[in-house]
């Protein structure tokens, strides 16, 4: 059998590069909106719905049991009250609801990945389940890194590549981003929140106080399950 | 003194994202647009004039001592004598010459740069001489990695690397790009010729057989100088 391909996709700014037509499309943004994805929908939200712009998160506001978040530049933004941290979504705040969400990377890239065959969200907390459903899919799939408003980040990358590195015998990764993401995790598997550290996003974050979000960020398959968009809204798989 | 910053913008999809005023750009084009420039202007070529489309590359035909080269996907174009291969240009075939040169990437990069305060041309052929000059200079630096029609590159990201591990204790490199192009070169400095035969573009240049340009592009310091561009050419600094 045919391996299928693994691509890394290191920032919205190239997703033009890609055709995702009949490919897998896994959304990285690990601080944080892939992770606050994965933490509501394990945490028992009925449902996350991913919206590109506030005003569109506020059209929901009228909505029983919805929540609206929303976070720009790192911070919740201005009339929510709700924001991007994955420890907001506990149990006791999201279960049975749905979540309604805009951030400055990641939700949009949800939003891009429309005419994929499948889009999964993967974060540091359901890696594993995220690697044994696409080695259960066995198509060709793009790991579409978040970034930061446009630029390449480490975080997302490090996921990446930690993906390649437990898929490896399955997939064929003949590209320069492929590898390089598979080197960088190999590289910092053993600290990882230590080279986290070093990164942009955790000095952004860290001046918010939110270093508590990183640590939980980091975690590795806490849930077991795999967030998938089916139209406009992720479902637990 | 404070230390200035070193940024490296990874494709030239992502060039947009910097802001070039003021500070040094290095165009990075490994396999082989900047290891050609280097190459041909430290064997005594006049200048040479990058121009972004074969059509402008045409348009000095009835130059005296002009030569006039053009690569497409890995070959020379249609239509032209001379390519991209650094061999080519040897000091009998270049001495007292101008080179006009149009590639896939590299001469692109050198097109879309003019705004800079200065703008060198890197290549593993005059590694030291670049990163000297950036000492000198003391200004901020943008590594503007070519990278392959607008993909990331593993072969142009680890001349970023080499540099900033060069000169890291000179520079503030305080960007994941950065970061991540550092340890990518750290972890290859060893066997480098190998890391890059894994790469996408080793790969598509070994299918035209061109291994001896690849093997000479990794040579470390042949040449001291550093071709700087000029309005719209580039002659040594």
């Amino acid at each position: 059998m045919q391996k299928p391909n693994i691509e890394v996709c290191l920032s919205p700014q190239l997703f033009d590069l890609y055709d995702i037509k009949g490919k897998v499309v896994v959304v990285i943004d690990i601080l944080r909106a892939s992770s606050t994805i994965v933490t509501a929908l394990n945490n028992g939200a009925e449902k996350v719905i991913p919206v590109s712009s506030l005003e569109d998160c506020q059209a929901y506001r009228h909505e029983a049991n919805h929540i609206l978040a929303a976070e720009r530049n790192g911070q919740v933004a201005d009339g929510f009250e709700h924001g991007n941290s994955p420890l907001e979504y506990t149990k006791e705040t999201i279960e049975g609801k749905t979540l309604v969400l805009t951030t400055s990377n990641g939700t949009k890239c949800l939003n891009m990945s429309h005419n994929a065959d499948l889009v999964l969200v993967g974060s540091f907390l359901n890696l594993s389940s995220v690697c044994n459903k696409l080695f259960e899919t066995h198509k060709d799939c793009i790991l579409f890194c978040a970034g930061w408003k446009g630029h390449f980040n480490i975080e997302d990358t490090l996921f990446a590549g930690a993906v390649i590195e437990k898929l490896h015998y399955h997939f064929n990764f003949n590209n320069d981003a492929a590898f390089a993401a598979r080197q960088l995790f190999v590289n910092a598997e053993e600290h990882l929140l230590d080279v986290i550290s070093h990164s942009n996003h955790y000095q952004r974050l860290a001046s918010y106080g939110v270093l508590e979000d990183i640590e939980y960020c980091m975690q590795q398959d806490l849930f077991h399950s795999v967030p998938e968009l089916k139209g406009n809204f992720l479902v637990l798989d």
